[in-house]
């Protein structure tokens, strides 16, 4: 059995690789929900989206988001008549939302509603929300704190980051399926995908349970880095490194997953800081990280894999 | 002034040859709104959208409902992840219901809301609910009672009709801009279009003081029949009227409107009825009334206001 922890367009990226090299009742992929939140009355998660289109072939990959051979009538009607538009919507996309809002207002779990919109999209492998609770990640800045939509869409991430906390997170439990692959004897491997480190996984890891789960397992843990030759492949993970006066490199990547991860795989470019790395206790591996194609997000994954089958399993 | 009660696509029709004719301080179009319903947790009011996509000139003319040059991909994504499908809803339409749901959540009015969706798609002229009330026509049956969308879509109008009734009308009141034209010292003509008499017109005038004030005015209050050689031109009024053991012609309109009608406008093709009519205390008049064409929509209108000029507006 293997967990991989994953946010948006990279950890879907890997957790599609892994998808292609493990079989479905042995992979469980944990998706970050702290970024869900209720747009125009329907309840939108943009990380399990990005994961079930990936998985289900359908995703968009030039833009890197939504569904492809996507039309924007709807919201081209939406801006004509004065709604709001801030968040796009793709006509196909929002059934998604529309027939999970429904299905949720019926009484069933995210967890049960992602289970049917993978079944409708022939998924075969396990997608789960890391809870089921509704949690939100609100976004610290210098100019005050964010639901992270706004921070993410209509901020464009500018305000300087200092950190993140949690709306409901308290009451928050791990979903089942998350919950049992933690606990499960079988597991083999914890894999953190190339995912934004601190809206992405520590949402993941700050669901209660999980991170004392993952610092008392025997389980080998272990991290992709979304940071290649000082940039993030997308989104604001390297100016908020900056922002925290993290080094801007797969080592502040260590450094903020310390004592939490067993080891980590950074790219061929990076390759000079595998000494660095293991220095601090980690054991680190270079290879092709970035993923132009589905054969790069297989051949990463099984990367991945084999690095997970070397390490010991026991934290230095 | 002029005011039109109207329903959906023949009431659009004859509403947008009117609106071409009279200037837009001096027309009212009264909608029924006894269709109404919500869907998808959207609140969706199908006469009212026929008349401003007429009115806005994006109405499908093929179809005859929606909008022209319509897309379908969200009801197709629907349909694939087993969302509710009955009830077709094309890409841009959408954006209508979802923009005066949120509007009536603000707590506008459905008359306010309707003024804005005007406004937003450059239509002067006045177009407004029946009510402002939620009211729900219910459609008698011999197979039982159905909300009219359930009767209309679902059961595609099968059931032998047997009448109507009302939800929620003993508390409605006309809407603010219907009441002040139904009062209005200059109202020159009420002119029922011609839509649907049991399911589009008898809910505005079941509207509590619509009939009380028909009955008393001295203006002349004239109708459009919309069964042409014993067809309806679109829908079930043929048939509701055959079920009803009414003479499917304008006869049988005159039959059902009588008392409330000083003068009905029908087609060339019945014009051997213009006597019969005549002999049941109604003015009648035969023209072209079949609209293929704005062109003929303009006409009819011309030859409606004409005839309610040479009505002396007093009940025989």
């Amino acid at each position: 059995m293997i967990l991989a922890l994953a946010g948006g367009v990279g950890g879907a990226k890997l957790a599609h690789g892994l998808a292609r090299n493990i079989d479905p009742s042995e992979l469980v992929i944990a998706v970050n929900t702290g970024d869900d939140f209720l747009h125009l009355d329907y309840f939108i998660c943009p990380d399990l989206d990005s994961v079930l289109y990936k998985l289900a072939g359908i995703n968009d990959i030039e833009r890197g988001w939504g569904i492809r051979d996507e039309s924007w009538n709807f919201m081209e009607s939406l801006k004509k008549v004065g709604g709001e538009d801030w968040f796009q919507l793709g006509d196909k996309d929002l059934a998604t939302h529309i027939e999970r809002s429904r299905l949720l207002s019926e009484g069933q779990t995210l967890s049960e509603v992602t289970r049917a919109l993978c079944r409708k999209h022939n998924v075969v492998h396990t997608i789960v929300p890391m809870t089921d609770h509704r949690v939100g990640t609100i976004v610290d800045t210098q100019e005050g704190d964010f639901f992270f939509q706004d921070y993410f869409v209509r901020l464009r991430c500018e305000p300087a980051f200092t950190g993140v906390h949690y709306k409901g997170m308290e009451d928050a439990t791990p979903s089942p399926q998350f919950s049992k692959a933690l606990e499960s004897a079988d597991l083999k491997a914890i894999i953190f995908c190339p995912s934004n480190p601190f809206v992405s996984i520590d949402p993941i890891l700050n669901v209660p349970g999980v991170t004392g789960a993952l610092r008392t397992t025997e389980t080998p843990v272990i991290a992709v880095s979304p940071i290649i030759g000082g940039q993030a492949i997308k989104g604001p993970a390297a100016k908020m490194m900056a922002e925290l006066d993290l080094p801007v490199s797969p080592l502040g990547i260590a450094q903020h997953y310390g004592g939490l991860i067993d080891g980590l795989i950074i790219d061929n470019e990076d390759r000079m800081l595998v000494g660095p790395i293991m220095a601090t206790g980690i054991d680190a591996y270079a290879t092709n990280t970035l993923m132009r194609s589905a054969e790069d997000e297989s051949l990463l994954a099984q990367e991945t894999l084999s690095f997970v089958r070397g390490l010991s399993g026991n934290r230095p």
